[in-house]
């Protein structure tokens, strides 16, 4: 078989995908993935250093992380018996589809949001159907009223609040989509420490939620690679059989439990950053952006016609901050991730410096 | 919608399995799992107990784990730019089956085998075209040339050496299989350190051919959850679209890089433990068992009209064997790992008190 002929055997919804992909960059601030800025204190992570020598590297983790998905399950206030843990929420999402989309099963989503949405929903062959958010890139009932209706039997999925955007469903919102929707809906809450409302406790009445939360943000632990999603106990019985076994690895497992014990430090950090992220709207605000939108997340998108040469400007003082200007809807937007107090201030003074002119200037020059 | 209504969604071919399960147990000596029985040295372990300190925990690891890929690729022989990593071999089958079979698309696999691959190739709503393997478990060439006429364009999934029935293919069958196939083949090499031939060399020739590997088993990582495979660059490129971003955690990674510079202390391991299958395989062979199979990897499979009594004998003295006698063709059989030359002969002792009739006597009576 030539290589050719082998190329043509991979699925053509494989084929077809664009890959996801982010360039490495140097920098000395970093405000382009929505992590939490502030690592985690030397003393708890020289407990896992302890942790990583004591236990066998040779040895299976246990089949079912009963301690770990129990202390989330007291952590966040999902059922007991109704949590999965993996490899960051993308996993979760992965085995929802999984057990949800069928060869061309209508997958219902807001746009722009969480770009590996539609990558999944393509790559596995279902039907993707994005609802473009209106002027203000606010959810818009009516229009998801409607897909509903249109989509009998759809998976829906809604990130609240919404990565890039910021805005949050309200309770009562998604209790009105939950009633009318004969689907399920995957909402993903990546984002709900630092805002919007918890959905957990709607999973007991509707069974056909799915909450999504990861350790990526808040917690402070997008190295560990860590997820979890939460639903009806029925309901995840059944998802848990396609599952991969082993799924997680006894480092990151061991972590997350570690972490969950350390939640006071956690809500102080959320704290400052919900805080920080108030002081840098309202600095953004008095700049001339096109736009700045209100956020529940620990980031903020602003459109800029000026944004290329912005995000020179920021690159030159080893800010990074992330360009989403080619997601529908959002020509000339950057999103950028509240940081530290300190990092927050430097991308101030460079924002100010770009707008009174100077940067503006030389950077017309080159 | 009412629970009924929610679990009638998911998907029938995911309902419809059985989940894959494991109970945990008390245990001395551990020869269930085909782990190797020897743990890295503390000074290894320390110096990523070290990294774990340093390394910040908050920020996302590369989005390509570069590092770790190049270095599998000279370690293994796989072609440069032809790896992808990922959480155990078992996301490494994911990835291919999401890659190659669509609904419907027959993926032939022989019987026994490793029981994720059915598991998987079910719960996706592929078509499972199971061969068993003729008496003596040997792979059958003749059924396999039959099963590639007869599906043209299937996927085929082969492990060598076969998990648990120990034989592998020989280079020149694998060569006469991927002459004749008209489709992908998957090669499970998870325990090839052991024995059978490495297949990395025929990726060149054969763009329909992709290899796993994991460093659950010899490489005594099964903490780790780490897999790898290789294949064509262009091949692997298009199936790399559908991996989801960031599934390696940066603990796993830096581990597996680590491991990869003690080839010598592997090597060394890996040669005790292929000592001790020869005395364990000759000394089974004195044994009234009705089977012994012939193996080239880190286990050996038997075959015990006893073997209820005999997994109790065993389990009275914390020794841990699988009972693989649910899968087809396996009545009675029992999977032996090979574990350190103490717990062999802790084993060893156990079969001998049991077969001269002490053990077998009690065991009755209870």
């Amino acid at each position: 078989m030539n290589l050719d002929e082998a190329l043509s055997l991979i699925r053509g919804s494989v084929r077809g995908l664009k890959a996801y992909h982010l360039e490495p960059e140097e920098y000395s601030v970093k405000l382009n993935q929505n992590e939490n800025p502030f690592d985690w204190p030397q003393e708890i992570k020289a407990e896992m250093g302890r942790y990583c020598v004591e236990r066998p590297w040779n040895r299976y983790p246990p089949f079912i992380p009963d301690d770990l998905k129990a202390a989330l399950a007291d952590y966040s206030g999902a059922p007991r018996g109704g949590v999965i843990v993996g490899n960051g929420s993308n996993e979760m999402l992965l085995l929802l589809l999984l057990s949800f989309a069928d060869k061309g099963t209508p997958v219902i989503f807001c746009q722009p949001t969480f770009t590996v949405y539609r990558l999944l929903v393509e790559g596995l062959g279902a039907s993707a159907v994005p609802l473009s958010l209106p002027a203000g890139l606010r959810y818009d009932l009516p229009a998801i009223g409607e897909a509903v209706s249109a989509h009998q039997g759809a998976l829906m999925v809604l990130c609240s609040p919404n990565n890039p955007t910021g805005g949050s469903l309200t309770e009562d919102e998604l209790r009105e989509i939950l009633k009318r929707h004969r689907g399920f809906c995957l909402l993903d809450q990546a984002y709900v420490e630092f805002g919007g409302f918890d959905a957990m406790p709607l999973l007991e009445e509707f069974p056909n939620l799915i909450v999504t939360r990861t350790f990526s943000k808040a917690f402070a632990g997008a190295a560990l690679r860590l997820g979890y999603l939460a639903g009806n106990p029925a309901v995840i019985r059944e998802i848990n059989k396609i599952k991969l076994p082993y799924n997680i690895n006894f480092f990151s497992e061991h972590a997350a439990s570690m972490l969950l014990r350390h939640g006071g430090l956690l809500r102080e950090r959320v704290a400052t950053i919900k805080a920080e992220r108030d002081i840098q709207y309202d600095f953004l605000l008095t700049q001339p952006f096109d736009a700045v939108y209100p956020s529940e997340a620990n980031f903020i998108l602003v459109r800029c016609r000026e944004k290329t040469r912005l995000v020179e400007a920021l690159k030159a003082e080893g800010i990074l901050v992330r360009d989403v200007s080619s997601s529908p809807l959002l020509d000339n937007c950057l999103r950028i991730s509240i940081g530290t107090p300190d990092e927050n201030e430097q991308f101030r003074a460079t924002v100010r410096s770009f707008f009174s002119g100077s940067l503006r200037r030389n950077a017309w020059k080159e």
